[in-house]
């Protein structure tokens, strides 16, 4: 019996965003991807959830590389992280991808010499695999998709895609995809992000020509909001203003760095149109568009700071144009209709794509291309990827309507793992796999116990028990005191807070003798005053007792 | 410099019909597809509209064969035609267009020995020319594209073609079709006909689905009507009976005929569930269904005949259903509201792509489907093929959006030559080419003089003048005999006629001379009695003089 070749997710399957596909044959494992994701509504105080590392940890000595797909964020956003935790020994990645790499391990002054750009003509053979690329349409230059010949067949990776076929950037290599398919593909990993829609997704040529229109019946400045990670849409915004004589203001790190590296990579050319906001601000309405991020409604982006009128050189003009040039990601929609609204408020003309549906193109494709995608590659199994559940499952339906047997496609989550041999797959296990939550730019100090409690003082807030224990004669030193936040208005219900103390005095003496144990003590505060306090106010606070050793004369002030 | 490579159209361009390629290259001639088309309403009584042979009777000596592309009239009607007239060595064709040409050149009492099936696999070589072939979805099985490799690049013809992606039969071949764009095609020549509609043609599997939902809900007599040249919608309608439970008659000799060889070619297996008229009206109104041409309102065709209740062995019951899985031909939308209305009068209930849309799809592809094809081509040449003049307009539009420059679209007609240099293609004068009208099955007795006096005589009728002159004295026997077929009524009209005769009286009497000019005689007829009737009547009907030379005792009745 063959060796058994491994294909597993760290991330990316169930959820869409922080992207981590894994191959592993003998004591050979290829990452695929190392992407973040942004935390939803109820994580709270996080900045990025990133994989957990621990399976790659566990494996280091077989790790052979890091292979990246494409520039985004949930592709290459947890790349300083893994560094920080896992040895690995090179990263590939295409061009773009590589100039957005460089800066970020600058930004946090990581040192990391083993980065090799590769391009389409590249094989990176290792003992039991051969990695090839072609390349793919998607909003992002150098966008890649991946084939992995092991010794049980080959494995082939969409990473994100679309098929446009009037694309401002390069088609998507469909001669590449009909040879893989020609000679044979054991396991296709496809992008399921558009699943849900019908048909073709739109032609970013399209978008391309609403803008061209909307700058051609106006003479007045405008405002276009779009995701930084959208380096086509900023190319072609940048070239639409050349074309039509007006500036460009870029507001937004983000949009910043992807201009900067785009221009270095060659992909936008287009730079003289660049001015600073002060240059703007010399120019006539007609002559001048700001582009700036913001289009989720984000608090803190330009847009905002704009539509509320604090940013610091932009003053909102009443016969200023505003496009979103984009979509709603799930959750956003009030943060963005309170934008709309702010900028509505001020007399200032919005277009989304609601009221214009070509300003924004997604680039993931739909069924049809899905399918296309299944033709082409022909795959004897399908395991969908890059998608919420719904997504995965809707994909291998559409695998079923093209020709590929129900039980030959496999709805897995973030560590299921396949195993092929000799061009069979089949379920095998599970590895460690989870999301880490990353605060600031600490991994992992955010853990769920964290998360948990975050959660419990989000809705019922806190209740600290402060006792003074004088150590030489273990007795309590004054009643305890209580100390709330998000609890309750501490000045309406000072009885409450006075029986609380009260009670608290009882559970801590009653546990006090000459061998003091603290723990024991603490649990039973907990203990007592919980069910009293949910008695009481319907709540169940984190209720964290702190027992302190002192000398008679300290005095505690709330 | 090196010989020209010639392609030219004999049919199929400014159209949808009659389709006939040619390459050349040297001594070398091959013709690619013979097909006919129905004339339109205005050419009376002629049968079909076949190519002007003129250009391939004059090369005879070059022609190394012809080659089908599939089995739809349009493609393979003209051939008896074509082997009566020109020496045709080897006609290749695959597998169901054979079967369709055996039986029609059997037909015809035909007998011609040098027929070729073709697959995917061969390769056709002559000295100059290598011809290869690849599978396209169409309506019909076995419906193929082809290269043709030259000294001066490659030349690819698709065909008819669409891309279904959840096709009923097999999938087109997109490796081979992107193999041929990586090697470099030069030249393109592709399908037209859907060129004006958006985004993606309907899945012929759709079609599939709405019938089982109309089957699964009635109990009734279903009477579905479809092209006979539908081979894909025949066999899906044959196997949705047979799930049902259903026995299906057949009506319409097409139909009959592409079933027969469609189960010869194992496309269709169902066929135990077929039985005769005589069998369907014996079983209850749920254990059957009628299958039967007539989609177009054509008088003769089953369909109408049952509408009608004109059929021999079907008579209509009102709880019928009957289904036009179909789409209106231009200009025959009278035709067909005129049977739907006659079938709604008697209480069935009808259903066309208007109340259901899903009903039918067509064969052909749509714009996005059109530019796939270029994507994977990637020619650097477009002619596009098949197709009236807008289309084909409407085709290299899409091709300039699909990067193809300008003027390397050529828009032609039947007999424009373009020649192939080195992989340099120029326009190059034309061939003759033209359209020869069939009337029964004789060829080319129907000429455009001909077809100019059905015209007047289809709007203004015929007066035909006969005199009888006296051989031996060279004078009119007696008053010039006038009889009108078409023209005005003779009853009400005999003033009209007794003066039409005294015209015409005079105009011989005016010529009679000791050397009697026949032409001269029959000239002055048209000239006096012409511009009277017009005077008197407003027509021009056609004036036929025939001038008798009698003995003295003939009488001529009208």
């Amino acid at each position: 019996m063959k060796t058994d070749t491994l294909v597993f997710a760290l991330g990316g399957l169930g959820e869409v965003g922080k992207n981590m596909y894994c191959v592993e044959h003998g004591d050979e494992l290829i990452i695929i991807d190392a992407g973040i994701t942004f935390p939803q509504g109820e994580i709270l105080g996080v900045d990025y959830v990133i994989q957990d590392f621990t399976y790659l940890k566990e494996n280091e000595s077989k790790i052979k590389g890091l292979f990246i797909t494409h520039g985004h964020e949930d592709h290459i956003g947890s790349i300083p992280f893994l560094l920080q935790m896992v040895n690995i020994p090179d990263i590939y990645a295409p061009n773009q991808a590589m100039g957005l790499i460089r800066r970020k391990l600058e930004d946090r002054n990581i040192r990391y010499d083993n980065l090799h750009v590769y391009t389409e003509k590249d094989v990176i053979k290792f003992k039991n695999m051969e990695i090839s690329f072609f390349l793919v349409t998607h909003s992002i230059p150098d966008a890649h998709g991946m084939a992995i010949k092991t010794p049980n067949g080959t494995i082939v990776t969409t990473g994100d895609f679309k098929f446009d076929l009037t694309p401002i950037g390069p088609m998507s290599n469909l001669y590449e995809m009909a040879r893989l398919g020609n000679e044979g593909v054991t396991l296709l990993l496809s992008d399921s992000t558009n699943v849900l829609n019908e048909g073709l997704s739109k032609s970013e040529s399209l978008v391309d020509n609403a803008l061209n229109e909307i700058f051609d019946s106006c003479d007045t400045r405008i405002i276009i909001a779009t995701f930084a990670s959208n380096i086509y849409r900023l190319k072609h915004i940048l070239e639409t203003c050349k074309k039509h004589g007006r500036k460009v203001a870029v507001f937004g790190r983000s949009m910043d760095n992807n201009i900067d590296i785009s221009i270095e990579g060659g992909y936008i050319t287009s730079k003289d149109v660049l001015v600073t906001p002060e240059e703007a601000n010399k120019l006539k309405p007609s002559e001048v568009c700001l582009l700036c991020t913001g289009t989720q409604g984000e608090p803190l982006s330009a847009l905002s700071r704009i539509a509320n009128g604090t940013h610091k050189s932009i003053k909102l003009q009443q016969s200023d144009i505003v496009i979103f040039s984009s979509s709603a990601i799930p959750g956003n929609a009030l943060a963005i209709s309170k934008t709309i609204n702010k900028l509505c408020l001020q007399g200032v003309k919005v277009y989304t794509t609601s009221s214009l549906s070509n300003i924004h193109a997604s680039g993931h494709g739909n069924k049809e291309e899905l399918k296309l995608m299944l033709r082409l590659i022909k795959p004897k199994y399908l395991m969908p990827a890059h998608g919420e559940y719904r997504m995965l499952k809707e994909h291998t339906d559409l695998a079923v309507e093209c020709g590929i047997p129900r039980e030959n496609t496999f709805i897995c989550g973030n560590g299921d793992v396949l195993a092929i041999n000799d061009g069979v797959v089949r379920r095998h296990g599970t590895v460690t796999a989870g999301d880490v939550y990353v605060d600031g730019n600490r991994i992992g100090e955010v853990g769920n116990a964290v998360m948990k409690d975050r959660k419990i003082m989000a809705t019922d807030g806190i209740v600290v028990v402060i006792a003074n224990l004088d150590t030489n004669t273990n007795t309590l030193l004054n009643k305890p005191n209580i100390t709330t936040r998000g609890f309750v208005l501490v000045n309406e219900n000072q009885d409450l807070i006075s029986e609380l103390e009260g009670i608290a005095a009882k559970a801590i003496s009653s546990k006090l003798s000459s061998h003091i144990n603290y723990a024991d003590i603490k649990s039973n505060i907990i203990s007592e005053l919980g069910p009293y306090i949910f008695e009481k106010t319907g709540r169940k606070p984190i209720i964290l007792p702190v027992i302190m050793n002192v000398k008679k004369d300290v005095k505690i002030n709330s």
